[in-house]
């Protein structure tokens, strides 16, 4: 029998894909599950995405251009002017979802055993397409006792070796909620220019800042202007996570050019969701408001919360719709692993993602977790009752 | 400046899509290009999946499964029954196009380094998603002189090297048409049983086969179960090339975990394309006849009137709707390129696609070009009479 890939065998199994078999297994025996575990929001999608679905008058459902729907990227442009990011419509290229943006920038700018820096914990996914692309992400480490802050300059200089090729943020951050100040986001610029990087800017949760402090896009940064490859999908901020439509954007012509190269190999991203996609950017601001206004309210409910049960700790996220805690536990996996299959609370549990597979640094994030506050207030409020309960009664607690 | 990949800037670019901006000028200047270029169907999406779409009746287009809608591997499992493909709910995986699933499987099964063979001429794709795996795609060379059939297995047998991974074919055949024998199936059955071997069958075009000799599937091989990677697309047999939906089959589970780590990491193929797709396998046979029924009169036509213009000659395609031509010219890029760009024929051009890009061989293809026969009969007979004056006028003919 021939041997499946190496490549595969190293590619960490995400640690929640694991626990969604004991979640459902829990449902199926008719216990409620509060599923903190992924970012799929609870908010609907915008009236105007679905209303164009019937809508449609073409007779084939064909092909778009390898870079997306010229009508799409137009719209996508007077979106992004809105957060004073000046691109052109050329700049920008239509991709599957995010996740396709992450893998062809790193196809596109990375060669096997090329790396890149990027702080941790980290979305999960960057690992995986790192390991497609051949290439190794080096950690620099933030903490939750630090507010997840970035790290001062000389620790990602610490790391620079001439296979480096970029570095790549977050921000606002999945799993941390971090938001960069200007300072750091200088402090970064500075980095790149000075040793000639890429810098990688996933930026898909702009909408989501709740502390009035500025969203400081990679593409502010002056000097930089051909380094920065921006990171986008429409899935978060319209609460259509299928459709399948991101995108990613260079003002870098060599840049683009290999882009696209990995763009017309998989020859157009998926029509039906571009069509939606263009239809939800004219979804009027009260919409936005109202999602936005509903997790500033959640925000505050859980991160209250949570700080309020002993031994608890969370600092306040100032963005995106995610936030890292500390437990009282041993091991906050089998902590997770027990609320599903061993505990409940009047027929009641919880679902959590721990928050070590968000680390790629062995040990670290044992006692944390990651919870995205998706569901509603009251909700979240009987997630955390249960919570507290289960933390009584975990045998591995700690304290 | 950050340099881009190594990966990217090896990766051909395609020789269509440079043509592509020489049709359009052409077209720009009101010239009519008859586009036999690529396979992009004229035929109309069924009814029944366009209808689909007024019915969706989701408040949120949420992720699905990364393996895809359970639904809809149910209804292609009852679909590959038809064509005597006996395999489980659980052996399919859907993919984003059949062009993820190439992906995927090179991504699953190879390392770089790793080679696989394929008969050549071939998708160019292949080279690409090869290329985004570091792996190499060694070519067994087939000829327009012998219609395309696949050479004697001593041909296979020198090319094996304990790096050889697997054996690619595409079947019928994009882009000559070919369909493989049972002798050359179980001559492929033989030699991946023997060497231990992944064989990697596209089989998108498998409604298309217009001989009355036997589509055979790599799943009706025995012996080799295991060893079968079957890349599938709803692309071409519903005309919804836009949709984005295709499938990776397997029944090896070492394979099927591997492949689903780069399945989670994109989280979800996109969910409107897979409610259509659901919906396009319930179209009635009478859709699906009178689709072939089209093909079948359109090839017909085609070959006939290639094969009495002076000089050309094409073999009978035997499934899929392309076939490879031999042009008396002396550079069938430069025809092709000339005739979008210095002639025209009452106000009307063609643009074809030369067949060097198909070869992985340098030299190879030179004088042949591929044409895809999807328009209709009149268009086809109006593009071969300009064909037949542009070979007249042209500077570089042979002959």
């Amino acid at each position: 029998m021939p041997q499946v890939s190496e490549r595969g065998n190293i590619m960490p199994a995400s640690p929640i894909r694991r626990l969604v078999h004991y979640a459902n297994e829990a449902a199926a025996k008719g216990i409620k599950v509060y599923r903190l575990n992924i970012g799929q929001p609870d908010v609907p999608t915008p009236p105007e995405a679905l209303e164009v679905l019937k809508h449609i008058d073409r007779k084939v459902l064909e092909y778009s251009p390898s870079e997306g729907l010229l009508s799409l990227r137009k719209k996508l442009r007077e979106y992004y002017h809105r957060f004073n990011i000046e691109v052109e419509t050329e700049d920008i290229i239509v991709t599957t979802g995010g996740s396709e943006a992450v893998l062809f920038a790193f196809m596109a700018c990375l060669d096997p055993g090329d790396e890149i820096i990027v702080p941790e914990p980290a979305y999960a996914n960057y690992m995986a397409f790192a390991i497609s692309a051949g290439a190794k992400i080096v950690t620099v480490p933030s903490s939750i006792d630090s507010g997840f802050e970035l790290p001062p300059v000389e620790e990602f200089e610490k790391l620079i070796t001439p296979k480096t090729k970029g570095i790549l943020i977050c921000n606002p951050n999945n799993p941390t909620g971090y938001l960069y100040t200007m300072k750091e986001m200088l402090q970064i610029r500075d980095l790149v220019k000075e040793h000639d990087l890429f810098l990688f800017s996933d930026e898909v949760y702009r909408e989501f800042c709740y502390t009035g402090a500025p969203y400081i896009s990679a593409f502010h940064l002056p000097g930089i202007e051909e380094q920065v490859v921006l990171i986008d999908s429409v899935s978060k901020r319209y609460n259509e996570c299928g459709i399948r439509v991101g995108a990613l954007i260079t003002k870098n012509k060599a840049l683009k050019a290999n882009v696209m190269k990995f763009c017309q190999a998989r020859l157009s991203p998926p029509l039906l969701g571009q069509i939606v996609a263009e239809a939800s950017i004219d979804t009027p601001p009260e919409y936005m408001l109202q999602t936005y206004n509903e997790y500033v309210e959640r925000r505050k409910f859980l991160v209250d919360r949570i700080n309020r049960i002993p031994g608890c700790y969370t600092p306040i996220p100032m963005g995106a719709f995610y936030t890292v805690v500390r437990l009282p536990v041993d091991d906050a996996e089998k902590f997770c692993i027990w609320c599903l299959t061993e505990f409940n609370y009047e027929n009641q549990t919880i679902f959590m993602a721990p928050a070590s597979g968000f680390y790629a640094t062995e040990g670290k994030g044992l006692d944390e977790v990651r919870m995205a506050y998706v569901l509603e207030k009251e909700e979240l409020s009987r997630a955390m009752d249960v919570l507290e309960k289960a933390l009584k009664e975990y045998p591995g607690r700690k304290n």
